[in-house]
């Protein structure tokens, strides 16, 4: 076996030593996680040029069998792309790996470097008139390649699915240091297992990403938002059903925002304006878009909400009448994640719910809570058209953050023990990573964790591809 | 271990019998093939009632070493629903499993029994108002778990997809008789390895799929179909861009179809009216899908159309004025595989292709089985807004079909070969099954083909299920 020290020289001579990173302050930022809730140890960051590097890294990996952790932008939620505290990992990061291969506006795709960053796919693709739809906080730093292996989610979910359904084709470098070359561009391809969605999602315990085929849709003429408010989450689900009836696929967007949510952003962003705000319990933010014109989209809209209006399923309405408009009331929504930082720590659930469930589960779950933890407050806000609800908790008005977080454990319990039992999701579009791999455990049946056990072992039979994450 | 016939008691035990076929002439409907081309043998046919009789004889089986051959509607075109000749295998029929455990039009979703009819599970969504939108010819025949089991396309894929795509969840009986219960009606679940998508389009050879949750949609307002005259399939690529663009998610139809196709149709159903017929070299046959009304959909349709022609992408354009109208340019379509039959036996190919590449392989490829086939005839229809062609060769005029199909490698060659230059996939939407197993071993790689086979053996190391299919 190929001790350390020959195996570090023989990634110098492979990457030379710039790309060969084993100096502790030029690796701090591979190895601290986007919290900053984490810092873990490395043998080396390893920063490959192309897919040829990254499988003669990994057989460098497999003959001195040291454990790899795929890095993208190290932008994920659940400590999946940091190595753990032991110091044998090293961190192979896809930074280097940005090309744009081909953008094909007749096939509708586009083929990418897993290294390239969502926010220049997005922008590669309107360069040929054509919208890739994953759209998520951090676009501007997170790459395709984590955004895959993490099948992440976003707000354009609910018309265009997670990233699982906007990729059709992979390239991979196995555990054995092979390349997948499965860059298909198909719309129907069925000669055998579905590979592609074995190794999307995985996390990087299966292999390395190296490059995608993704889906392009064509960009819709204009969009409008309007901000609706709601008595409650049972009527922000009728008015779901209203839109969907109403307005088919033109509805791209449905996001619920408590009333404590929008206090949280008025509270950290006075500036921003608030329509409605102050008089309701729940809004929703809603965004349709049109392949035909601004008027058309806006005529629907209106018409859909008039329906809920008058049928007093919601209890107000604005309609954005500028673009400018539409952006201030996405702004509200993406201000929340801001707010709670700027609020302090609070305890997280990333979870998702049989969207039918939503108000049932709310209305069971909150009680619970506040009899577990008296005067907690609850920040739930989310794509309700995709079931995805982030249900995070405050500690009650006087107790310190810090202090509060000593009760995640018994918070986690109360909120995923309520999500199992509606059939819900503990993990909705974050992934596992080594944050939940306990609560994985805990909550998936033996015959399902024994088929992913099963799998990990065929594929990755020395286990060296991102160890401790999910499993 | 145990003996064959105490396994046959224990099966009339478990099952009854009535439920235990092992008479020839009552198993024979079980072991022959939709197009009759082959017909197995058995020792038993068995009829389990719902999910825990599938898993006692799975267990059974396993113990027993007898291989199991899943089987639905068994409408399949690739031999992966009957057995093979050695007379071993029982054929385990999920046709008695048919119920709609539950349908959900707020979450819109439906769990069903894998032994639910296609046709049947379209019925149940439209009578709460949703569309389940899986369309294909054996839908009155053909059941969800063969659908899933083949991951089955049809006319609807354009906009919702393949069956891969309408599914969320499934309860599967592994190869060791477990029942993993994974019937989750979630929009967005991140927690570790997509194992929905590995047992679907697995064709039966990872375990059995015994229910699912599947997707529905708003049902449309109305639907407006057209009929394109084109002079090549260039132009019915410059005509689907500018669909897509104008009308967005409401194309729900694009069929492509050649002038020779639809001479067959009218010499075969010579009742069928054909508009446009007789002058030009290709057809398409457009449907928009409106959530608003009749008017809008053919506003836009009409729109669109007005643009193709405008700049001369169409020749020739006729908007059906009516529902009849509408059904009876689909029945043109539909009538294209049922004209080829009554001609006689032809060399099919059910290929997929870069949308973008399309004409270029038409044009390629002719020429190639002309030089090889002299007088070979064409028949090229099929989903043009998935890359889908149905390439069916027929034999030179005077030429017996039973005669050509001697050809069928040597054609196959020809055809496949190009699939392959052009990134394209040997089988679009029918599977592998038997009849494709060498054609897969001879274009898929080596790292594919491994890592194939290493998922069979971790999941199936006793190789019991559906042996002898796409491995």
């Amino acid at each position: 076996m190929m001790d350390t020290a020959a195996f570090l020289d023989a990634c110098r001579a492979l990457l030379g030593e710039a790309n060969t990173i084993s100096d502790e302050a030029a690796m701090a930022p591979y190895l601290r996680d986007w919290r900053g809730r984490f810092t873990g140890r490395a043998l080396a960051v390893l920063r490959p040029a192309d897919t040829g590097q990254v499988a003669a890294i990994v057989k460098l990996c497999a003959e001195a069998r040291i454990p790899i952790v795929p890095q993208g932008g190290n932008t994920g939620l659940v400590l999946g792309s940091v190595p753990d505290a032991s110091g044998r990992a090293v961190v192979l990061s896809l930074a280097r790996m940005q090309k744009v291969r081909q953008v094909d506006p007749v096939n509708r795709t586009m083929t990418v470097d897993a290294g390239v960053i969502l926010q220049r796919a997005q922008q590669a693709a309107a360069e040929q008139g054509c919208l890739f739809p994953l759209s998520l906080a951090a676009e501007g730093s997170c790459t395709i390649g984590g955004n895959l292996s993490t099948n992440a989610g976003g707000t354009g979910v609910l018309r265009y699915g997670n990233t699982r359904e906007l990729c059709l084709g992979l390239e991979v470098v196995t555990p054995q240091g092979e390349v997948w070359s499965g860059l298909r561009g198909l719309r129907k391809d069925n000669t055998g297992y579905d590979l592609r969605d074995l190794f999307i999602g995985a996390e990087g315990t299966l292999g390395i990403i190296t490059a995608a085929v993704l889906k392009l849709y064509p960009q819709p003429k204009a969009s409008v938002t309007a901000l609706a408010a709601l008595e409650s989450p049972h009527a922000a689900l009728r008015l779901l059903s209203i839109l969907q009836d109403h307005c088919g696929a033109s509805l791209t967007g449905f996001e619920l925002m408590s009333a404590f949510c929008l206090q949280l952003v008025a509270r950290h962003f006075p500036a921003l304006p608030q329509p409605l705000a102050g008089r309701h319990a729940q809004y929703a933010l809603l965004e349709l878009s049109s392949s035909e014109s601004e008027s058309h989209a806006a005529a629907l809209l209106e018409r859909a909400l008039g329906v809920a209006l008058g049928e007093g399923v919601a209890q107000d309405a604005v309609v954005a009448s500028s673009a400018a408009q539409s952006r201030g009331l996405w702004h509200l929504r993406e201000h929340i994640p801001l707010a709670q930082a700027a609020d302090g720590k609070n305890i997280k659930h990333d979870i998702s719910l049989p969207v039918s469930s939503i108000a049932e589960f709310i209305a069971g779950t909150e009680p619970k809570l506040q009899a577990a933890f008296p005067g907690c407050q609850l920040v739930c806000f989310g794509h309700l058209g995709d079931g995805n609800l982030h249900f995070n908790v405050a500690p009650p008005p006087g107790v310190a953050n810090e202090e509060f977080l000593h009760s995640q454990e018994a918070v986690n319990r109360v909120v995923h023990d309520a999500v199992a039992a509606f059939g819900g999701s503990i993990s909705a579009e974050h992934g596992i990573g080594a944050l939940k791999r306990d609560e994985l455990a805990r909550y998936k049946s033996p015959v399902e964790l024994n088929l992913m056990r099963a799998i990990k072992n065929a594929l990755d039979p020395l286990g060296l591809m991102n160890p401790g994450k999910i499993l």
